[in-house]
């Protein structure tokens, strides 16, 4: 959550730069600890529309502007101001919270991996925001907390994200105590893949991008949205459903090429 | 599960000290290894509904009397007693296990964070009384058991608990083979959230309620019954419950206060 | 994932040894790295249908012949020579999908504990086994890995033991990247119950099938079916279930027993 003053609007919120098949979106507003402002949080979904669209993506990293601060969460001076709204804030506050929640589910579904680098204080929807991709790397001096209940405001949303990557009890400690985890812990608990000495965090998400990068696009694509989808099956559904997905991956032209290759010991060259 | 001799019945088998808007409540059966009797299940059941009405308590910690055992389960003395009944207990048994099922569910309901001193042994419903908790705090010399194999009785409505609070393999290693895990195997499988030195879980304990009781009761309230109502949603669904939890969150005296308070730099005064 | 040469066909390719009330299955394709061909999964089918209806087996042991592979999943050789079928195999990939993942299921529903003694690598369908399985043992040079990735297929199946068996962050991470997980990581994650010096995990195996087939096995065919069920229901429905389970539970013989043996501080004699 940030209460800092917001950044002159006359300059993005949000970069995006593509290198060899990675796009890298920066939160970028280090004078506002990096919140995800009205415009920060259309801005990831907007990129992420179009990511999802690009087939020359095939990775996805989600970093911050160099600071103490990863992302703050939602920006509570831009919330605060509506409370003089006639209806105090509640369509503001609906819409946004509907807007950010369509954007952390827009992460999930990607076709693309998503892999956070996280350097200093992920705070309630930026923790969040960490708990939503597929995977995550932290520097040594990263952090992570819901202090939702510091000012009153249960991180309810962030909740979501969070209870779905770690044990209930360590996501209630969070929840309910509102204390900061250091990096460590983090990897612990499973909210992130890895720890690294401070600073290493994008150079270890680009290393794992790029590996995945190498991966065959539509296979990704095909695993990613079968992992989330019978997560929420029954164990007899899961199977079914995901046999259904192999037989189709099988007939899929990367699957013929890459076991083609593995047979003949040569590396595949995918077409997706 | 105790088969030790019952207390006498002129003295109460569950003692609660309110200090600081703290409700500690003791399992008082030392005799009987702190088994729970129908007696100790009802006390439980009936203080942690006075709980929910009082506005006073905002937090309460589990503990037990003190000795090598925290609390031995179901009282098996008093179960096998049913067995002389015409319908061989049957009835009686549903009864009790209805009870006590109800009365872990009650602590999962109570509005006010619940947090297990544990310092000793665990074991069957007393380690379902400890996994059904939002928090647990250990002494190093503790440890937990579901050994209902040893006697022929798996421990099947513990594991309600216990497999939602720790990986699969881990809760059949312990349903199966009835061993006892000691604490900071516990901590490792995400059981307890903290490890302490002996005898000083009931002081760690106090800490983090004192804490948790520094927050709003009205958005502790709020976001535990979201935490296990969301925990049951499909991804999408939880998102749209989460998000008009935290919009109603947001219009609550105590979120206007509290963000103001934070804007202003200064301490939040809750009403709630 | 196997791409080597097929075993002859004049041996068989899963052995059985019971002894004690444990009965090991061992996986016999060292030439073809122990990959599940339609005739291993067959054979695993038959073995596991035998073993339920098997009152002298009180537990099971999931082994491989010696090796660096402990299973390398579907075997690739077989499935590819299919898509020269019409269909380019797409009904001949179902159908072993459908084998496999009822093979698999089989391992969950089987009334006796399994329990996975691994040595050596357990890739794709082989790391889905042991994720099958309830419990599991490692050897400290074992390893695990879903590299379908690799080859443009996507480890869907194993996928569904794997993301129950472990955090979603540890289970993308191998499903993304393929790379291979060490025992040591395996057993953090909780994909193993234990990590043993190399070559140990077969008698650490033994040791806990030895444990586990000391219990009564109508007790413990009680508890097992009643995990899985309730893992997959709502709280209050779960508690609902696994007290009727309870109930019954106390009504069996060998609970009858085996508490009266507690409470008289014998040793219990099971019927079951």
């Amino acid at each position: 959550m940030s209460a800092e003053a917001a950044p002159p609007q006359d300059r993005p919120v949000l970069l995006r730069e593509d290198h060899g098949g990675i796009a890298t979106l920066t939160l970028d507003r280090p004078q506002a600890r990096n919140a995800l402002s009205e415009a920060l949080i259309d801005a990831l979904a907007a990129e992420l529309a179009s990511i999802a669209a690009d087939r020359a993506v095939r990775a996805v990293i989600v970093a911050a502007a160099p600071g103490p601060v990863f992302c703050a969460g939602h920006d509570l001076k831009e919330m605060t101001a509506r409370r003089a709204d006639p209806d105090r804030g509640r369509a503001y506050y609906a819409d946004v919270l509907a807007r950010c929640s369509a954007m952390m589910q827009a992460v999930v579904r990607l076709p693309q991996p998503v892999i956070a680098a996280v350097e200093g204080l992920a705070s309630a929807a930026g923790c969040q925001l960490v708990a939503a991709c597929d995977l995550a790397v932290a520097g040594d001096k990263a952090s992570f907390c819901t202090p939702g209940v510091h000012i009153g405001l249960f991180c309810s949303t962030p909740m979501v994200a969070l209870s779905r990557n770690v044990a209930p009890k360590h996501a209630m400690e969070m929840l309910l105590t509102g204390e900061t985890v250091p990096a460590e812990h983090a990897l612990r608990m499973g909210l992130v893949n890895r720890v690294v000495p401070r600073g290493q965090a994008m150079r270890e998400a680009r290393r794992l991008a790029t590996l995945v990068a190498s991966k065959s696009a539509a296979t990704l694509k095909i695993g990613k949205e079968a992992f989330y989808r019978q997560r929420e099956m029954g164990l007899a559904e899961a199977y079914d459903y995901a046999a259904s997905v192999m037989v189709e991956n099988m007939l899929a032209r990367d699957a013929e090429e890459g076991i083609g290759a593995f047979i003949e010991k040569r590396p595949p060259r995918w077409r997706d």
